[in-house]
């Protein structure tokens, strides 16, 4: 595509598929890079939930790339087109590379509004039907760095038939065809690069299809659609992802939809996935809970991961098996710890020892408590602060294995060594 | 009492009431002051309801005195007493002086509860019941610097009737006895200080008794209790504090509970009150309105200021008639405007024109309308920001006023040239 300049350059591909490297070349000016494996800034209307840009921006390891979606942005698409420049300056944000992707990973969609010729989003209003021509006039409007193509992505359930899923994937390389087709023709998308998706449910044969097809395209990379925790075992997803990515270039991005759990987080990476969305924190805040889980791989592991570990463990075998039932997204994980649960009212350590994060730095586990059980609205703050600090944290980490052939042993950490936490050794 | 340190320089009096000056002496250490006519910082379980102690600090004009009630400290008491160090270090505040009342000015507390022996605050779990020992063995978990003394406060209510008045004047005397008592015996609570709590509902007769027979005890100041808004017109208001306030020495701050409108406020500094509780900004902030009211006194006002005037008054005009119903606190005021109104889904100006805060100089209306509709959680951050900034600032153009006699011109543009919004012309 003329204008394309976005590139990926990888350092280090570990046994043919954990691959470890930077992302650049983004942004209109091609100034911002992007290490992967990594994750993109999570959004909802340009806004990383609880958070300002300034409190933001004291934070360190932030994704240079901020995640949009169409579902939150499309019925406001008259007052963008009235204010002209753009969601960036719109939403007030400073300097970001702006993704645009169709639905909101944190957010149920729900499903039997896909036409031949449209897929529905969910707003705060209910729902806005997209053609492709509306779907393409929205991302003039929006004017973001990169966005996903249209898809239609109706078939992460686990009965869907083969018949569907076949037309998910013809459907989808259509919309694909008619988006580039008017991207090429708009000026205003000069430069704004362009992500095709991968789709064909849990159908080996459709995802080899579906990759195989969609790469042949002049797409910038791609988002693996269909995939997400809930819709099917880390198993089958690692078995698809595998065999998918061995259709797709090397040297192009693979963004995975919907999957953010620390566990199912490593083991895409060693399928061969490059980048995550980060809504995963903010799942664990808006329960009320704070990421505890550890991922230090530093060769003299201190004093305080064991006792962490011990007290996951604690909190492992008294959660109700919160991590089986895969089907819901807002259950409780065992990478995180229940702020409300009364153990912790006079509990006067920080939320992670030696964690670096505002919250840890000022407030203990105690004072978390009472905020969350009396209602204070700071408490999601505070633990936003908190998670997205542990969260991209691991991410750093685990690039940091990758160049220093420490998965393993992060694996071990991550996962817990008596592999407690999920029942699935891997 | 030993200990005391507590002092208010007056600089100015104006026509024998309004009076301008410094409380001195504040604090463990003396160190603080805080300006009076002016407001304390109002808080919940210590937090400013969505804001850190980080961003709240890069906010001017702070007030340097925390408000924290006991109606949501009490159900705690346990935890504070294990972790010892009081609750400043337990909810993390920095440099602060901390001041401690019975009941949350921004919720309602029912009525019918309280007995000749007992007051009841309400928490999240429910109602508390507090002896004047219970109440004083808080203060000592708590460690405030300043705290208010135990009070009956059920005679707002426009019915009450004389027998049930004097019952609560009589009670609240005695009650404070009690807690001087036990405050004078207590090494932990040596150099607090002590504001006593001036009843007397609507009655003249009480409100001069109540003012005349706390003023014979050993307090630092006087809390004024029962004339909040919603309880009583303001004009019979003006009339109890002008009465009462001369009962009380003139070297005593006065602090007015429950009374935080722009333009009830200006009424009652004319009345001889220097202190108010700040939660009128977060209420605002809780409806997802802004303030916008001018208090510019400037030579030369702004053309800025005449266009937010109109734009008020057209808002005026359209509400309805939302502060004629003065028993419902969480209505609109003609001192806001409403964003989530569909007239500011395009409008890219800032909150209000020339203001300083972090939310005007990044975002304009047509972004915090949408937040608001879309119901994102960075809504209530970004207008906890502007309208705490907002109402700090008219305090301080309040002493401002008083210092240039210039009191008349900054009530004009409080209150609207042409007192189109309370109808009452003053």
């Amino acid at each position: 595509m003329a204008g394309s300049k976005m590139q990926l350059e990888l350092s280090r591909v570990v046994q043919g598929k954990s691959r470890l490297g930077v992302l650049k070349g983004l942004g209109r000016t091609g100034r911002h890079s992007l290490e992967v494996p990594g994750c993109l800034l999570y959004t909802r209307f340009g806004t990383v939930p609880h958070l300002t840009q300034d409190t933001l921006h004291t934070m360190s390891s932030l994704p240079s790339v901020s995640q949009v979606t169409l579902s939150n942005i499309a019925e406001h698409q008259e007052v963008l087109e009235e204010f002209k420049d753009g969601f960036r300056r719109f939403a007030g944000l400073h300097d970001t590379v702006l993704y645009c992707s169709l639905h909101d990973p944190a957010a149920l969609c729900p499903t039997g509004y896909t036409t031949n010729k449209t897929v529905s989003v969910w707003g705060s209003g209910g729902r806005i039907e997209l053609t492709v021509a509306k779907f393409m006039a929205l991302q003039k409007t929006v004017q973001p760095d990169w966005y996903q193509s249209m898809a239609d992505g109706e078939t992460w359930q686990n009965n869907t038939s083969r018949k569907r899923v076949r037309k998910s994937v013809d459907r989808t390389l259509a919309h694909l065809d008619e988006c580039l087709l008017l991207h090429q023709k708009s000026q205003e998308l000069e430069g704004v690069e362009v992500f095709g998706v991968v789709e064909g449910g849990d159908i080996l044969e459709e995802r080899l299809r579906s990759a195989r097809e969609t790469a042949k395209r002049p797409v910038a990379g791609f988002c693996l659609d269909g995939l997400q925790s809930g819709s099917m075992d880390q198993t089958l997803r690692t078995q698809l992802i595998t065999a998918l990515t061995k259709e797709l270039p090397e040297d192009k991005p693979r963004l995975l939809q919907g999957v953010g759990r620390p566990d199912e987080v490593l083991a895409c990476v060693e399928a061969g996935v490059d980048l995550f969305e980060s809504f995963f924190p903010f799942q664990v805040t808006e329960r009320g809970c704070a990421l505890c889980f550890s991922f230090d791989i530093s060769p003299d592991p201190e004093r305080a991961v064991l006792e962490l570990n011990e007290e996951n463990k604690a909190v492992g075998e008294t959660q109700q098996n919160g991590d089986r039932n895969r089907d819901d997204q807002t259950q409780m994980t065992s990478f995180e710890i229940d702020l409300k649960d009364k153990r912790y009212q006079d509990d006067f350590r920080p939320l992670v020892e030696g964690c670096g994060c505002y919250c840890c730095k000022n407030h203990q586990r105690a004072y978390l408590h009472h905020l969350l059980v009396t209602n204070e609205l700071l408490a999601g703050v505070l633990l936003m602060i908190h998670n997205t600090t542990h969260y991209y944290g691991f991410f750093s980490v685990l690039r940091e294995a990758l160049a220093s052939d420490k998965l393993d042993l992060l694996k071990r950490r991550v996962l817990g060594d008596g592999g407690w936490q999920t029942g699935r050794k891997e």
